[in-house]
């Protein structure tokens, strides 16, 4: 029996999994809701109920995984620990900082109510994570760095754009070529933040704001820029939708690390992303794990997990013998 | 209580599995076993016994984990079942093409015994399949590319050393560098066995034999190399040992896959491993395999596994919390 799943809140990452669902073989999509009024979203799926959220307790026996696909900084608090209670779901909670509290509050909704709740999926936190535990447990002598870029800050670009005289901007984070070949080289150079990355901004102005003040603005902000070398460009709204519309993203995960009686052997383990579309990777992710949560709730585990409880084998649709033959 | 290992035979491998266990926090070298003499077989390790395999089964109580150190060719098809019958094993079987019957062969042995046998754990397998199956599950229509090297190939190797008139000799492997560049830039191309690696050839004659015809020979020979553009080079039995003895290799597992309504949206993940010397990142990769057997059986799971059944978090000596809070 195919996988039903349901999404909550239908932009960029709800379009995201409907379009991922749509390709999968083993699942499909039985509702898609929404608190704005159901017949305002059109969806891609025909035949496929948009619901208000208000109705969402009468879905409980007709969804197998919820994939919430709310923001991280006010929605996902809240709607994973409260949907938990009535559904295993998934989500991509990405404050790093906070996922030990998000956790705990996720584990209790879905151990009371008998669910798995899968938190934090994605690339960063997500597969990036993965990479950095599984090169953790291999080479326990070493040295970690993550990489960020070439792609769009949505954080950095809202900082750019609280500033007074700023209509629009987009912020690129951008990593160091030199900084990833120096890593690439088993040195483990200790890197500052500065030689890290770099940011690049493109910014439209009010009519008649002052560039210089701006500018200066932008690079002296503290935690966002002045511990980086930044470059501001002033362009067209024009442009800005033209050339900066994109939602391209990426980005490096090393481990160097050493081993040997004497520590005389070096390893270089790099994990790197390239994606055209940030949202519709990440909404891959949280398919291929959603999956995984039907697999491993019918088996009776229960509770909060996260991308590092979860073997490999659960995500895909093949079955084990297949991936033996295949893929091992 | 600290997870108590025993080392299977006493090569490259076991060496390598002596130094990772040494620097675990959470793991103790019980005992080496070896089928020579075992007071001719010195080990690093001070106050840890060196016994003949003869003696084996007196063991049962006191190792966790055995992780199985030989060769796939004839060792491990026997020894990894054989063993399986009265521990939790680890082994590096590497030939793909017989992974599953040798799952069937070891998974009926760890079942009736009631061990877990987990096999053809290193980096290919190991690794290298890992991130294949995480891609391929992320990235449903894709394309998947592996590049070995540079490194020597042991296989390659021993095929050149058969050929008349050859004393010694070392082949490597090395991937051609526009082809990575193909597959990073998204395009997919079919990519031809030549187009994909080169050979690279260190050969030691016989005194008197004929270059020109043990050059012939190799570049002609069948699968080995006649697919492959490869270079020969004759060189003295010192020039060998002094400057091709090391044991470098690594290699380069891409997938390239499409996502959007209408595939718009182009995505590559890259991984790849620059290793100082294969033995000891495989016995690394063995070691932290050895530490999630031991978890997985006191949880009671039984039976044949691979890497592709290992949640994550397994392979680590942290703890969850840990991991959640500082890896995640």
């Amino acid at each position: 029996m195919s996988t039903r799943i349901g999404i909550m809140g239908y932009g960029n990452l709800g379009r995201g999994v409907e379009i991922a669902v749509k390709e999968a073989p083993d699942m499909e999509l039985a509702a898609v809701f929404t608190r704005r009024a159901p017949e305002s979203v059109s969806i891609l799926t025909e035949n496929v109920p948009v619901v208000n959220t208000a109705d969402v307790k009468d879905w409980t026996d007709k969804i197998d995984v919820m994939i919430i696909c709310g923001g991280s900084a006010t929605d996902l608090p809240k709607q994973t620990p409260e949907y938990a209670k009535l559904f295993n779901v998934v989500d991509s909670f990405d404050t790093h900082a906070r996922i030990p509290e998000h956790f705990a509050n996720v584990d209790a909704a879905a151990k009371e109510s008998g669910h798995i709740g899968m938190i934090s999926v994605g690339w960063d936190p997500g597969m990036f994570s993965l990479n950095r535990v599984y090169a953790n447990a291999i080479l326990p002598d070493g040295k970690d760095y993550t990489f960020w870029g070439k792609g769009v800050s949505q954080g950095h670009s809202d900082a750019i754009r609280r500033i007074e005289g700023v209509r629009n901007a987009k912020q690129y984070t951008i990593p160091v070529e030199s900084a990833l070949e120096a890593v690439r080289s088993g040195s483990q150079p200790e890197l500052t933040t500065r030689q890290k990355h770099t940011r690049e901004c493109f910014v439209v102005l009010e009519e008649g704001a002052d560039a210089a003040r701006v500018e200066k603005e932008i690079k002296e902000m503290p935690n966002y820029f002045s511990d980086y070398d930044t470059t501001v460009h002033f362009i067209s709204e024009e442009e800005l939708e033209k050339n900066h519309a994109g939602m391209a993203h990426g980005g490096f995960v090393f481990r160097s690390g050493k081993t040997g009686v004497n520590k005389e052997n070096s390893h270089i383990i790099e994990y790197s992303l390239k994606l055209d579309s940030n949202p519709e990777f990440t909404t891959s992710v949280l398919v291929a794990y959603a999956r995984a949560v039907k697999r491993m709730y019918d088996e009776g585990q229960r509770g909060c997990k996260t991308v590092l409880d979860v073997a490999p084998a659960y995500l895909c649709s093949q079955s084990g013998e297949e991936l033996r033959a295949h893929l091992l």
